[in-house]
């Protein structure tokens, strides 16, 4: 059997991602906790670029990056595809997976930090245009799944800030993934959270909340 | 024959990816050359969330940003292939082309605004931390191309930016990819401008400059 490790932090959206992805294929591993504050030798020797979670570890080589992860486990574990098979496909989901690495990814950080109502309106308003674009260009047309009727890596690459977005929600008691505002957001959110692998596997909600409320307050 | 079409501005690194690309393998194409301030509809319906060059056009389908075109093109016309067939080498040719485009990109547009000679010291002073670690990470094993003895994707990701600061040194009279402080890099760029499809394919460097300088003043 692979020799199969994953370093990550419990409450990380991008470690999620790769814990999803196992899951949906069935592949057992073992998962190392990292301290963010007391990284382990392990995983600033896998990862020295960056030092940062997840690395993801199979025959004692390291693969770093969350979505490389994902395409790399699903290249070599083929059950349960979330790679699209068609070159095609396979283009347009990697242009969702990046505007969702790049767009939605750069306002959640000043979200977490943000301790001004106003401020936070505006980053609310922000995260609701780009949000606005999966809902039109993405969803559009109200098919299962963001990346068609079966599950794929761009419901993982979304679905993890979606549900690290539910925990923000309850910390600024706000709405923000409304059902009014983007209904085929909140209806593809309830299909992605019915499929058994991501229903069973994600961080306890009070427990994300209080995590990130003692971040915020270390990042600042 | 397949219909093939790219638009793009002439002096984009983006668009000089997927350029060397074409060339690389060959394949006949129709370049459109757009205007920045008066981008053609088809470009607008093509590439409606971002709004961007380059956009690749195969058989009247559209395919954006130029490192999915590039992994694109290599799965559809597989001569001289640009991604490892491997899947551990194509996760680490991946690694380095999201470093790339992350860590050196972020830096670059900083760079072409500056107009204040100590604020520009501290960003080459940075560009030089970050080649550091392409020098001693990715070039380290003196091999003749970045991604292993023959040339790849990675080489495509960081010649298009080493190509950009070619003219950014000739513009502020400055050297950053030096000889001296780089080594490989150094024997690498040779290497890599001896690639037929990448020595004969890059902007005439006296109009690039005068490109940028026109596009700096406007970006202040």
């Amino acid at each position: 059997m692979a020799d199969v490790k994953l370093h990550g932090f419990w409450f990380s959206p991008f470690v999620l991602r790769v814990v999803w992805t196992l899951k949906v294929k069935g592949i057992p591993y073992e998962y190392i906790e990292e301290d963010p504050a007391n990284k382990t030798p392990q995983l600033l020797e896998y990862n020295p670029v960056h030092k940062k979670v997840p690395v993801f570890v199979h025959d004692g080589k390291p693969v770093c990056e969350s979505i490389i992860i994902v395409e790399y486990i699903d290249e070599i574990w083929s059950q349960n595809p979330l790679v699209p098979a068609d070159p095609y496909e396979r283009a347009i989901a990697r242009f969702w997976v990046r505007y969702i690495d790049d767009m939605i990814s750069a306002v959640l950080l000043p979200l977490c930090r943000s301790n001004d109502i106003a401020e936070r309106e505006e980053i609310i308003k922000e995260i609701w245009a780009r949000f606005r674009v999966i809902e039109e260009r993405c969803s559009g047309d109200q098919k299962k799944f963001l990346g068609g009727d079966t599950f794929n890596i761009v419901d993982i690459a979304f679905g993890s800030f979606a549900r690290f977005i539910l925990a923000l929600e309850d910390m600024f008691e706000v709405k923000i993934l409304e059902a009014e505002r983007f209904p085929h957001l909140h209806t593809w959110f309830n299909n992605f959270m019915d499929v058994p692998a991501i229903r069973d596997n994600h961080p306890d909600q009070e427990k994300l909340v209080a995590c990130i409320m003692f971040m915020r307050d270390k990042l600042r």
